[in-house]
Formats: structure tokens, C-alpha cells, sequence
């Protein structure tokens, strides 16, 4: 089969490097690298497999005849910025990258709640003065982390806590679906949770259900020392309610992986709060990324190689 | 019993912490704050037992008669600072602390790890200038973590790692009784693991067989991307060498919550490298300190009381 890889830089890495795991991978298969708009527009048309970011996809289904076009693999996890019904009207299968940087994601977590608790943002203060004092800090054990959102991320991060001897509970869309958790509940159960949270931790998709899950009231119920870890999408928390939580001292604490806009612009008070810890939508970035990439792609074009069928996919979405 | 609590602050917390916990725990007993020299003189002459940090009690012992004193419950885990030979030839019990403070330098280490795989300083940094950047990192899932030293601490941080998929090498004095690790090793199987370690955690006990443990010769077996965490005692690496692996740049970073010297002088060179982070000896440091002192203190307090005997102490060093 023809696998044709669109212009892409993933996380700071150059397209040879997933074009060089899928070699290897897939020694039978005929790997292209696409490099130009033009040769985008020239290999989609004799391909089987497109995969990318895929921000040209919709540009080029409508411009080029792909007759043996099968599968759009796309690189990352969400697919928020696809056409899907494009794929669906042209017969494109259509298959996401979740589940990729679960692993990282959840050790981010963890590790973002030991630096909150522990307060190491203090340390490198001190250590850029030269000085030695010792502080108090606070212990995760014994305390409530509660997870909103039990997928792939949720579920790691949720195991990753187990031997903290903290109370997991777990808020998410389907509850009966269960969880490694303490409790899991639903989205009614949320405010519930809220009360009795020590650490919030936000790892659910940006759905209707979700954008502004964590508005004013949300803040309003948590504790006045509760912390919030945020890995899901910035609009998930009502930016404005946050800055004025911070405002009044209404929260403890807060990591930040994604925030709302995006990139958070110079002049957002968000950047000044010295209890606010703000990373640039990296949390997903894993040198293992295009290896556990390379596993859902090169399964996906095995099956099709040998059924010519895109029924069973693994990771599909269209 | 008359219980005496000598002069001590732990940790910033003021003694009474301390007496009102045991209070609360050992409501038939007569719990006693000696708060100044005479007043502690005076208390120990009556003490059945007394506890604190035990600076004075090599001199109280010397100096007063305290002809009912059947133990001295250290507050610390280490006894090196007490004169043990003192209590031996007084007849007198010493308890220390240990395991107290495993769960939260157990979390400390694990926040270490994910901070250094992560680079949360360089997003501190970036925060500071408001630059939104993306950056890549490393992951822990895959390395292989290096503990050495398997007390209650180390045990501890082995426990909280066994979810996160990473190769866990345990080398300690008595291999025999193994540990909640992949594989485990004793000291003459040091150099064999340092070649084969990403992340190298110390969490030994200082003693003639660690001190400079981790000289020249292990850090250059170590490979150049490895990073340390320290935990134990300062005197467990030798500086001179650490400092100089990183003015070759023959070390990825390292997590420093002990020094040798320490309190570290302000003009030492470790202060400055930007993959040096240190913390000012407070990975002890856990608000749950006291309640988890009184539990061993009040268990051996009431086991005295039952039995009049000191035979079968929780946490007894003499």
C-alpha cells in the first residue's frame, strides 16, 4: 500500500522521524513524505493511507481525485480541527491518535501535584537567592484527588495515584462505565465532588457538556486550598472566574497546561500569580510519541492490507 | 506516666502541636512542656519518659537524677546527633521517628523525577518573561530508576513507582530481603546498576559504607544523561566530584534536598547550574509529622504502662 505522510512537525520533530518509525515498521509498504503543497496535492491522489495533522485534508479532498484513498490517520488525539463529514461524504475512514500520550500525561499530573503540594516553585526562588530555609509544605496522602474525565488520560493518571493512599474520585459522562477509582459519578455528581476536593485535576474532551464545566460556582464550591491541574483545554474552565478566584484568594493553587485563548496572550493576568504554574500545551510532548503512533497506524494498515476493509480500526472516529 | 516534651520546634511547628496531639491520644497521662533549661532539669527528675529532639539530654542525664526515666522517644528519624552510650549506661530506652515522613519524601521523589523529565523550571522561567513556547521533554514510563538504600523511605518511593512503567532497580546493604522492585542488588552491585540507570535516587542511611558512595568513579559510570535525587545525607556524594560532572556536563540534572555543607554556603558553585535544584533539607517536612509521631510515641507509652517493661518498643534504637 501507499502511505503518504502530509507536512507535519509534531512536538519540534521533523516528519523524517515518523516517516523513518513507519519504515521500519511497515519494510512491505510504500512510505512518501509529501513535503510542498504541491506534492501533498500530487501523492494524495494514488494513495491508501494519508496521515498528518491534517489541516490541508479538507482542502485537498475537495481539489484532488484520491480514488484508493482509505484511511486519514491523524496524528494527534483530538480531531476538533477536521471536517468530518468530509471524510465521511468522500468514504474516508478516519482514525485519532489517543491514547498516545497517555502515559506522559498522567506522569505531568502527578508530578504537578507533588510540585503544588511540596511547593518547588518556592525552592527555585530561594535557590536564585542563594538562600537556605526550610518551609512547611503539604502531603498528598490522605487528601481527595478528584479526576474529571475517565479516558485513556483519566484512567492513567487515576492509576498512576493508587499507591499515594489518597482518595480517588473519579466525575465522568458515563458513570456506570466505572473507573480505578474510590467513587466514580456522574456529571450531576459534580458539585458534590467539588465540596469535598482537595485536588482538581481536569482531564475530560471539550464537549458542550464540558466548556465552562468549572465557571464561577465550580470555584465558589471547591475549598479555599484546593488546587487545579488543567490537561484537558483551556475552555474548560471559565478563564475570568479563575483570574478573579485567584483575585480574592478563593483558590490554592493551579497548574496549567492549556489555557483559554491560546496561547495566553503577554498582557493575561494569569501569567502573574506566583500560586499560578503555566507550561505551553506540552504536556502531551513524549519522545515516545511517534513510536506509539507508529503501533495504531501500522496496526490499522495491516488490517486494511489484508481485509481491504476499514471496518475493524483501531482509534476510529469516521 | 509523666511524659516531658523538652524544648523543640519541628519542622516550624511550636511544641504545643506536638503536646496536643499526645494529649489527645494519651488523655490518662500527664503530659508536661518544659519550656526553658531549668524547667527541663527540673521536669526530667520526675519523667517516666520524656521526648524531643535530644540536643540537651546528654547533659541531663549527666547533670539531674531521674530515677524513673524509662525512655527517650526521639522526635527525628537519625540518632546521630545523641550520645547513645549515655542512655545505655543510664538504662534508659531510646525510640527515634523512623518511617514518620516515608509517604511524603516518598511523594517528594516522585515529584522530583517528573519535574526534572519535564523541565517545570524551564516553564517557570518561560513564565516569568509571559513567553508562551512549547518545549520537549522526557518521560519516565520505559527508564530505569535506581533506589538506593530500602528502609521505610525507600520502600516507600518504590512503591509509588511500581504504576508508572519504569524498571525499578533496588541496591541496599542486605539484597536478601528484597523490596517491592524489578530486581535487587547489594552494594557490590553498585557500578553494575549506575551504568544501567536513567534515574539515580539515594535513600540510604549515612554511614561508613555510603559516605562518598556516590564519588567520581560512580558518576562517571552513571551515563551522561542520567539525573540524581538525593534525599538521604549530603555526605552520601561526594560534592567536589558532583560539581565538577556538571562543569563537564557528564550529568543530565539533579534534585538536591541534602547538601555537604549544609547549610550550603551561599557562594557554592551547586547554587548556580540551572540542572541543579535544591531544597533546603524540608522533604521531611509534612504536616501529618505529629500524628504520625504520636501514634509510635503513644503505642509505646501505653505498652510501658501495661508492662512496666521496655523489652518490646516500636522504633527502639537502645
Amino acid at each position: 500500500m501507499r502511505i503518504v505522510l502530509t507536512r507535519q512537525k509534531i512536538h519540534g520533530h521533523s516528519v523524517d522521524e515518523y516517516a523513518a518509525a513507519l519504515r521500519d515498521r511497515l519494510p512491505d509498504h510504500d512510505i512518501v513524505v509529501a513535503r510542498t503543497p504541491d506534492e501533498e496535492r500530487e501523492a494524495v491522489t494514488g494513495a491508501d493511507v494519508v496521515t498528518g495533522e491534517g489541516h490541508s485534508m479538507g482542502r485537498l479532498l475537495g481539489e484532488v481525485e484520491a480514488p484508493d484513498l482509505k484511511l486519514f490517520a491523524g496524528v494527534y488525539a483530538g480531531t476538533g480541527h477536521l471536517d468530518l463529514d468530509a471524510f465521511r461524504e468522500a468514504g474516508v475512514a478516519v482514525t485519532n491518535a489517543s491514547g498516545v500520550h497517555a502515559p506522559n500525561i498522567a506522569e505531568y499530573v502527578v508530578g504537578a501535584l507533588v510540585s503544588l503540594a511540596r511547593d518547588f516553585r518556592r525552592a527555585t526562588r530561594q535557590q536564585d537567592r542563594r538562600e537556605w530555609r526550610a518551609y512547611q509544605t503539604r502531603e498528598l496522602k490522605g487528601s481527595t484527588v478528584t479526576v474529571v474525565g475517565v479516558g485513556s488520560i483519566g484512567e492513567a493518571i487515576l492509576q498512576r495515584l493508587e499507591p499515594f493512599g489518597v482518595e480517588r474520585l473519579a466525575v465522568r459522562h458515563s458513570p456506570e462505565k466505572g473507573g480505578p477509582a474510590e467513587e466514580v459519578v456522574g456529571f450531576d455528581g459534580l458539585h458534590d465532588a467539588l465540596a469535598r476536593t482537595d485536588h482538581l485535576v481536569l482531564a475530560c474532551p471539550l464537549t458542550d457538556e464540558t466548556e465552562g464545566l468549572i465557571d464561577a460556582d465550580a470555584l465558589r464550591t471547591l475549598p479555599p486550598e484546593a488546587t487545579l491541574v488543567n490537561i484537558a483545554r483551556g475552555a474548560v474552565v471559565d478563564t475570568d472566574a479563575l483570574v478573579s478566584a485567584f483575585n480574592v484568594n478563593d483558590l490554592g493553587a493551579a497548574f496549567l497546561d492549556v489555557t483559554d485563548p491560546e496561547p495566553l496572550p503577554e498582557e493575561h493576568p494569569l501569567w502573574g500569580f506566583e500560586d499560578v504554574r503555566i507550561t505551553p500545551h506540552n504536556a502531551g510532548h513524549t519522545p515516545a510519541y511517534f513510536g506509539r503512533l507508529v503501533d495504531i497506524v501500522a496496526e490499522n494498515v495491516e488490517r486494511i492490507a489484508g481485509t481491504g476493509e476499514t471496518g475493524e480500526l483501531r482509534n476510529r472516529v469516521v
